[in-house]
């Protein structure tokens, strides 16, 4: 069987988590890893494999079936995504909810005038989150969608902290209200505020001789990150954040409860996710999803595409035979 | 906008509970009822639709766009499914699974040479639950998946029951083993035999002066429905049964738990159900399909498919656009 070839588009934590995803799938191999900084200087995992610069990529373009594009949201993945869907299959997990519409449609208009399939914003939220919204909304027309997150590291609320004046380090935890999910969870439909729904963690480690009391009031008072959820800010040494803190770990909840019938007859649908370690399951899905990416492209299927449109067996290894054998 | 017209085939619990499902679902109409009995004692809840018999089917032919089968797996299903495909597109929730295979290649037959869609196994096991085994095995290739049925209430057990000598009425239901859910939920991956993971609590109402101990031991060493299990027999009278155990709740859980990367890094994912009514549920998810397969047949596709061949986003009453812009 021929292996379907990947190529990794930057090698940083969903990169890692990529190449190792790909050492646990039999039917691909991992073709090149490129990069922005000098490839010399890039030591990946994967023996045999060649680091490129990110310029040469197109000298690749008859020996990669998918590239696996592993940048950020905010600044590369608009940028790249449309240029390389020029050339390649892609794969990415472009997460700017509120920007998803605009980067769908430039994503859409390269990957056509090029001949390729993108599928974007793949991964837990969004991605497998989006989805159970899509069937549980599907199936109970009439009813509450509600999605809890945590508990887990936001890196964009860690960045937001180390930007006060006077910290060092620090990582925030979102953690979903237990109260709030199990009300949630009895099919009452509770209104919830932004409040109701999370708490903030925060281990915080201050420069020294900083002012404690002030870094608390600035992060609490922190409007969007912040001010709308009750916080609490923990100081802790560089010591303890290595030791305690280094992990990646997330998950959460998507729940939604409606009624059917005319008896009033309640139903609840959750779906939740508890993860070790969130780069490594985000890479997991975006490579399931490349072997979409790869059957839909040799289907002579082009355009952007998202998990709303993948047919579910199409990210499987098996069969559609054993599929219907062995899991319907 | 046109509205897409369902025909249901069998009045049964299933088919009263596509009825109610078309009503709460405004692209939709219910046109014909179709039923073996004289359609003149069949009473349904929707004014205006009319009540035919099934031989008079084909004279719907063109009034009709998507048929829901209601009726059994058994021995209704294998004869009737491909046989009005041929006509129809149609929907069905075929559930032996043994059979599947050859359900599936007798509609796909049928299906292609009337030019139809025929999407089987619709409902949540076969359907959602597969769906879930599916997408959770894709992403974590390496892991384990369990499927817990209950608390809710087996048709297939209660026949059982109510077949031996004494019993005048019964209901059966399967509970899954908290302990066992519990050390499955725990990423342990543990190997559970078919008595850790379920009980069968059995409710039977005796005949006038039947032996107890008799029934008693007669459930509880049925070869292959409970003889394999825990079984508790509890008698009570039948108003007893009337009032405490006519409803049909249902539910179970989808788990599977596997490791992704190099350190050992572990991640559970967990789908469940928790319904008030079993079959307004299941009509609820065969309902949205048939929004897929009515799609599926004005795109030009003809044949069988499961829920493993629909995208997502057919299922749903929102544009592509909606889709993206609300629940991605």
């Amino acid at each position: 069987m021929d292996k379907i070839r990947i190529g990794i588009v930057g090698y940083g934590n969903i990169g890692r988590g990529v190449e190792k995803a790909i050492a646990r799938n039999e039917d691909m191999e991992l073709t090149a890893v490129f990069t922005r900084r000098d490839p010399s200087g890039v030591k990946i995992a994967t023996e045999g494999v060649e680091v490129k610069h990110i310029d040469d990529m197109l000298s690749m373009k008859d020996k990669i079936d998918v590239m696996m594009l592993c940048g950020g949201s905010a600044t590369d993945l608009p940028v790249m995504g449309p240029q390389i869907v020029q050339n390649f299959n892609t794969i990415d997990s472009f997460d700017t909810h509120a920007r998803i519409p605009e980067y769908f449609a430039n994503v859409d208009k390269a990957a056509k005038s090029g001949g390729h399939v993108g599928i974007i914003s793949v991964g837990w939220d969004p991605g497998m989150f989006s989805l159970n919204r899509l069937y549980a909304e599907s199936i109970l027309v009439q009813g509450s969608t509600y999605t809890f997150w945590g508990k887990g590291v936001s890196q964009g609320h860690s960045d937001a902290i180390r930007r006060v004046e006077g910290v060092k380090n620090a990582i925030q935890y979102t953690v979903p209200v237990e109260d709030a999910v199990e009300r949630v969870r009895s099919g009452s439909e509770p209104q919830l505020t932004t409040r109701d729904k999370h708490l903030r963690e925060c281990y915080v480690v201050p420069e020294e001789g900083a002012d404690l009391k002030k870094i608390e009031e600035a992060i609490k008072t922190m409007p969007n990150y912040f001010d709308d959820y009750d916080t609490t800010v923990t100081f802790i040494t560089e010591e303890e954040l290595k030791e305690n803190h280094s992990k990646m770990p997330h998950g959460g909840f998507v729940i939604r409860s409606g009624e059917t019938g005319t008896d009033g007859s309640k139903h609840i649908i959750e779906y939740s996710l508890k993860l070790d370690s969130n780069p490594e399951f985000t890479a997991s899905v975006l490579v399931c999803y490349a072997r979409a990416a790869y059957r839909l492209a040799k289907a002579g299927e082009t355009g952007a595409k998202t998990v709303f449109d993948i047919a579910p067996a199409l990210l499987s290894m098996k069969t559609p035979e054993q599929l219907r054998a062995e899991l319907l």
